[in-house]
């Protein structure tokens, strides 16, 4: 093949129409190299499923291709699909050092931290994979050691940015995005950009992460007794302003929740979280301190049941207790299916007595997104002139508002593909076009079984879930098709039996009547008999209660 | 009983600390009257389950007593419940002629509009039910024709305001609110107010339903081809607001969605509504006409995936399709919970390639909230004067919201009093306090089916919907317990079996082991056995999978 004529290939494994399970490909010649690897969590269309993680089957069909998987930060969505991917395709993972922090608890957890190559590297390396090499430069977000990635390839220069914001003051010098690096970047060249949409509806410019320090260091001033704050654990530097907050008003600080306790480990260890000596003490300790020393930094504040928030607010957290005019900080936005949850627990807080500061970021300011408005969209844009623009990270209206964004910077419109997983972009020869798809899709995490449960499994568990389920037992004789024991109906999910007796004789009737007409037809087809048992007693419970349980005959001949 | 020293009662059967299913009554001496009867939709904790309405065993008690029913408006969650209650307590109803015209429509689809004494009033109406007198004033919401109700009794007096806002330029001058006899009704002196406090969370004065009309026009100028609209077929002034701009810029309209022809129809029948001579049109002759001559008003704005707009946005409406460049508006905000489907319509919307304008209020002027915000909230307050306070319609931080509301313009704190559904005010000789509790609770709709699904059916449902059933069959012999067939495994929602051959053949083994060991042992009773098998296949299930599945052993003996 001749190198500088080839085309090189981008495609999405997971995050294009969508949000979350981020995974992209870059390709050119024989070398993949892959760029996160992150998990989704299921709407209410996937019951009992845990979590949703990329179809890698195309990669495995080339797995000797397939040369590394870097990793852009430390988010679910980047990082959570890697120990399900890792077990099936053994890649060198490179990523800064929080990040690999963060993918080594998650491998400890599944056992698969011994087998697996990890490379931490900061933004100045350069990392060589044959005909694509990879440099980076630093971006910012809601987490720290953010990377955007240039692929340098003889097809031409794509750029990944990650997720980002542009902080003009973040809390910590180094985690400045690299507006320079940048800049020359786009100075030599970008022949296709792939940038991050979550906020493409929003207009303006996001406010700094350095603006919710001011309101957290008046909330903790103003608090009589003891003060909670829950915030996403991976916020480093939100954590930061807590501990800064807490030192200022004179507050010892608890942690509670297993991901608080771990991130705060691994960021102190790494260097990027200060707190002073002694600060830190357990939940017991400050139950002997008078309440205005008290602080809390806990998890929870998208309303997980199971999170210490949750725990506190219904009063059923064994250490620690939030007292009348205690005040508590939820100092995060819910993310969208997340409403109800979080709504349930504020009340819960009111009926405790606290004082309670909660709401969307601008109207409390104790939160800001991670993630850059359209002002700082087009800034990317316009500092990396790329020729051609796909964007990213983001459901259809997102990607679609940031095509318009990309246009009005004077990105030519027949130059923007919005594509979905698994749509091949092709590039080479200064161009770039679609073409043609790879393989890509999602695999269902169920318990420890992944990708097990289909589509008819899930349908199954829909009609379980609204109408329950309703058994007819019956034991036929071999000899002459008499019954020997039942009709037994069984249901679970449906109705209350003990409520229900006039119904069941009635389709006790029904089931006994049935067989006796099939077996006056002398028909005799398990198949047949069960099909007309399902078909009768199902239009008489539709027509009865409109309700459509699923029926299951068991017919046993002995 | 003393009249002038009798107390008075109040207390909700529904709407406080939950939002919907509002239902209130007041009782002096021997008589009752009830305010609304809601329904409210059920949350992800009830699989199944269709509609929630109040429980009204007590009343059922005491049906002698119970004189009236006066309904505030014709919303969904003072309406809903309606049918279901008069099933059981056949109470005559009041209320003003377009909430009657839509509690009509709802009795006449249950088959009970023959049965039903239904008086239509107005605002200046006084009704007597012995001590209990009622007037009204006329309040302004998202739908015409709203009331508050001033109860006078022989205890003091208690005011119910429904739901309001301050809307001050209504489209319609008779749905101006009633200011000077709020004035004159507090003037007079009120012993407790009732408030209503879907908004006490939101700081300022709600914008008027007119500035929606002015965003309207515009984007009706602007549209070159088809232009759909979707809002709550209720909001009358809206639709008024919709055929005005469709008249201005020479569209004919067209209706889709069965509850949108049905308002259009009352609203027109009351003259509630003016609509050009000829300007509706069936979708068929649409398809006949130039595009930029047609409108189109559907219903789905709340992402209901039955609904018109769901069914335009998938292109699976049959008579009426959305194409490239056209104008889709949507013309509400998502109630909590059903972000998720709107997001989805808006993604379909663009790729159909449509202009969609979308968002919340602020952003696009398509909706304003139909409920007052803190200021409004605050003039009713003044203008009422309450000695005593019960903030109403609302979940607890709304409501506790509102008592800092009340307080901030001077109602004593100790005189607010924030309630559950059941708990009793007792009020009379000048003061009012909690007293006691009447029987109140959520009744579970499902089917045709009223009040019959429990705690364990839900119980079941979501085991079922989380991780499917297993069923297990075996038939044994009564002479000596021995195996005549199976044990067969029947699985639903669990897992696909096809795919699963190794697994159950390891839980086939286990039912015989555990069958052969209860045998050894001498176990014989059912009971026994059945809890055996759950419990050895239970465990093997969660050490395996980590899934828990119910699982159904079904034993028969011939």
């Amino acid at each position: 093949m001749n190198r500088a004529s080839g085309k090189g290939r981008v495609f999405a494994l997971g995050g294009v129409q969508e949000i979350g399970k981020n995974m992209y490909v870059i390709e050119y010649g024989k070398v993949m190299v892959v760029v996160d690897c992150g998990s989704k969590f299921p709407d209410e269309n996937l019951p009992g499923i845990d979590l949703i993680v990329p179809d890698i089957s195309g990669l495995l069909e080339r797995r000797d291709h397939v040369a590394a998987l870097i990793v852009t930060h430390g988010h679910e969505d980047h990082i959570g699909g890697i120990p399900y991917i890792l077990k099936q395709l053994n890649l060198p993972v490179y990523a800064t050092r929080l990040t690999m922090g963060l993918i080594e608890a998650k491998l400890s957890e599944h056992g698969l931290l011994r087998g697996a190559t990890l490379n931490v590297i900061d933004a100045d390396a350069v990392l060589d994979f044959g005909p694509i090499s990879a440099s980076f430069f630093r971006t910012n977000h809601s987490i720290p050691d953010c990377l955007g990635v240039v692929f340098d390839t003889p097809a031409g220069t794509v750029v990944h940015t990650g997720d980002f914001k542009f902080d003009l003051t973040p809390e910590r010098k180094s985690q400045h995005p690299d507006l320079h690096r940048m800049a020359a970047v786009g100075e030599k060249g970008v022949l296709l950009l792939l940038s991050e949409s979550t906020n493409a509806e929003r207009p303006g410019f996001t406010p700094s992460e350095r603006t919710v320090g001011a309101h957290i260091e008046e909330a903790f001033q103003r608090a009589k007794r003891k003060i909670f704050l829950s915030t996403f654990a991976s916020n480093v530097n939100r954590v930061q302003q807590v501990v800064n907050a807490a030192a200022r008003t004179n507050r010892r600080l608890v942690l509670l929740g297993r991901s608080m306790v771990n991130v705060v480990n691994v960021a102190r260890e790494i260097g990027y979280l200060n707190v002073p000596e002694g600060m830190l003490i357990e939940a017991e300790e400050a139950s002997r301190l008078p309440p205005e020393q008290v602080a809390v930094l806990c998890t929870g504040s998208q309303g997980e049941p199971a999170a210490a928030l949750a725990r506190l607010a219904a009063a059923s957290y064994r250490k620690m207790e939030i007292s009348p005019d205690d005040t508590v900080i939820v100092a995060a936005s819910p993310i969208p299916g997340n409403e109800r949850n979080v709504a349930r627990i504020i009340d819960q807080l009111y009926q405790l007595g606290a004082q309670v500061i909660y709401g969307s970021g601008a109207a409390t300011g104790m939160h800001v997104s991670g993630h850059g408005s359209q002002e700082e969209l087009k800034l990317m844009l316009t500092l990396m002139k790329p020729k051609y623009f796909m964007p990213i990270h983001g459901e259809y209206r997102m990607l679609h508002q940031h095509r318009l964004l990309a246009e009005s910077v004077g990105v030519k419109p027949d130059r923007i593909f919005i594509v979905g997983n698994g749509d091949i972009v092709e590039f080479g020869d200064g161009a770039a076009a679609p073409s043609g798809k790879a393989p890509s899709g999602d695999v269902l995490v169920d318990g420890l079984g992944v990708g097990d449960i289909g589509s008819v499994v899930l349908r199954d568990r829909k009609q379980l879930s609204a109408d329950g389920i309703l058994i007819v037992v019956v034991t036929l004789s071999k000899k002459d098709g008499s019954i020997l024991s039942g009709p037994d109906l069984i249901s679970r999910g449906f109705i209350y039996v003990r409520d229900s007796e006039a119904l069941l004789e009635q389709l006790h009737k029904l089931v006994l009547s049935t067989l006796q007409e099939l077996k006056s037809s002398r028909i005799k087809q398990w198949g047949l008999i069960k099909r007309a048992l399902k078909d009768e007693l199902g239009q008489y419970l539709f027509a009865e209660l409109k309700r459509r349980p699923m029926i299951m005959p068991i017919l046993t001949e002995v």
